[in-house]
């Protein structure tokens, strides 16, 4: 059977060019049915030329500025609200957008709801380390966690790592300022204790030089602390990329090595970039909603589509439920 | 007057030897009198040949794993412990250790105390950043800070940054999830409207790409977060240098660039390094005290007795009071 994806047409920086553009490519790479959500007068000419690509009308839109739980109560017909409704009632069995992620949240809890047991859905990240990558939540979902939201973050984040990364039995560990048991704040040391008592792997807490040496395959965090933890290390990265663009022409042997390595430079970026792994899903929803980066072009969108189908095709839904109501 | 530092012998991966050879270079270059602290078996061979520097016993030594608090109790003649009571006796004008965080901060609090008014003292950072650099605290003194930790941490950064970076009427800024005023945790969203009515020059709040394109002078943060966001940029930057490394070899061009962007790129990693700035004052402390990294060697020892040096000759504790209690 054809899973049918709805995508957020009028999301994002780059919408809604680049959000046609990816939705064709994921119709054509992964044969699944795409629906693009969102004005008509936009949408319509662009999709004109994508006769496999459906249209689903949604004549508001959420600003990428709104304040979240606000517009999506006043923007009933807005392309996230609509996305969201059509996986409430069965229209399509997930749906995808680089727009307003807390909207995104917020709507997939009025229209879909939780999985039931779950205290609060969640938002996680891969991130790219020497040794692969890890599953990073949550980045931006709940700030002020109570220790349980942790816990089952770390549920949640291990049914992740098995479905979707392929991981055995995952690794999970929590983001401290130090690796030792009494390191943390009072939020992390209240939840170490109970994720070494759980059933799942936990190795205890984890700083950012672990993180990225891959020394687990599922890291938890707070939400306002993970934001601001992917949010750096994203930062970090451009500002060395430009610094090198910009100050290796300044010699001239830096300018000839800097053009003599710009082809691999380009493809180790990409081997780190978030675009290829085209957004993550939200946790403990009831339904399958990924979110995408705000400035993806379309092939993270594409990867988005493709991140949306496989989390349909491996029920990560039903998995999840399984999991948090063991 | 010769001004008189107290630096940890004991401290840091590199000790003693890079200490004393980092003390060593700081008495020839600054003309400060250099006390090196800790224990005479293995220090008084490498100050043999250096006349220049004194010597002061120390019988112990507290561990980078030691258990802060309960090391600077028990272990009273520790280097640590005997810097901090060198300065509190005044036989010493500052002091320096790239040792066991914790332990320095307690060992200044028990023996040397607060700054009359301060609530909590805290440690900064300085950041570099495409338009110079940023002072950045908490980096890891204190966790679940209260609000009024972080408006005294924005008073306290801004004389840092006026006395010890020059700047005029520093940009002071909150780090958070989000620029929005409403963005935050419970902490940034308390804290942010008392900095808006204080008299600093607070420009509301930043995220990392915002940090490193020095859109502030000062960003405050809870110890926690601050402590993992500056280990997330130091790991990212040494993640993508590693790849760098490791990968460029692998095609013919690839290594031809490498070798010839060597030099540059060297220089560009030195030019954004900590050890340049060697260390970054305990704030709040009634007393000058300049934790070094745990890295360090004899540059970036050298570098943090100048910061201390600089502490002392701006009045730093002087000014902190005043901002403090103004």
């Amino acid at each position: 059977m054809t899973v049918r994806i709805a995508v957020d047409g009028m999301g994002g920086d780059k919408a809604p060019e680049e959000i046609v553009a990816g939705a064709a490519l994921a119709a054509a790479e992964y044969g699944c049915e795409v629906v693009v959500v969102g004005s008509e007068t936009q949408l319509q000419p662009l999709l004109a030329v994508h006769p496999e690509l459906r249209f689903h009308p949604a004549s508001e839109v959420i600003a990428m500025e709104d304040h979240p739980a606000q517009a999506v109560r006043q923007k009933k017909d807005s392309s996230i609200n609509v996305c969201a409704r059509l996986c409430a009632n069965g229209e399509a069995a997930g749906w995808c957008s680089a727009g307003n992620s807390g909207a995104i949240l917020a709507a997939a809890l009025f229209l879909q709801g939780r999985v039931k047991g779950v205290e609060r859905p969640v938002l996680g990240s891969i991130v790219p380390t020497s040794a692969g990558f890890v599953y990073f939540l949550d980045v931006g979902a709940n700030v002020d966690s109570r220790p349980e939201f942790l816990v089952q973050q770390a549920q949640m984040g291990s049914v992740y790592a098995e479905r979707m990364l392929g991981r055995k039995r995952p690794r999970v560990a929590l983001l401290s300022n130090g690796e030792e048991a009494y390191k943390g704040n009072a939020l992390v040391r209240e939840v170490y204790p109970r994720l070494e008592k759980s059933e799942l792997n936990f190795v205890g807490n984890v700083e950012g030089k672990d993180l990225l040496a891959g020394k687990a395959d599922v890291v938890v965090a707070d939400g306002f602390v993970g934001n601001i933890a992917i949010k750096m290390m994203e930062a970090t990265a451009e500002f060395l990329f430009r610094t090198l663009r910009e100050e290796l022409p300044r010699s001239p042997l830096g300018l000839l090595g800097g053009l003599l390595i710009r082809g691999r430079v380009g493809e180790i970026r990409s081997r780190i970039d978030w675009r290829e792994f085209g957004g993550a899903p939200l946790l403990g929803i009831d339904g399958v909603v990924v979110v995408a980066h705000g400035r993806s072009d379309a092939r993270a969108v594409k990867n988005a589509i493709r991140v949306t189908k496989e989390a349909v095709e491996q029920d990560l839904v039903g998995k999840i439920k399984e999991a948090v109501n063991a």
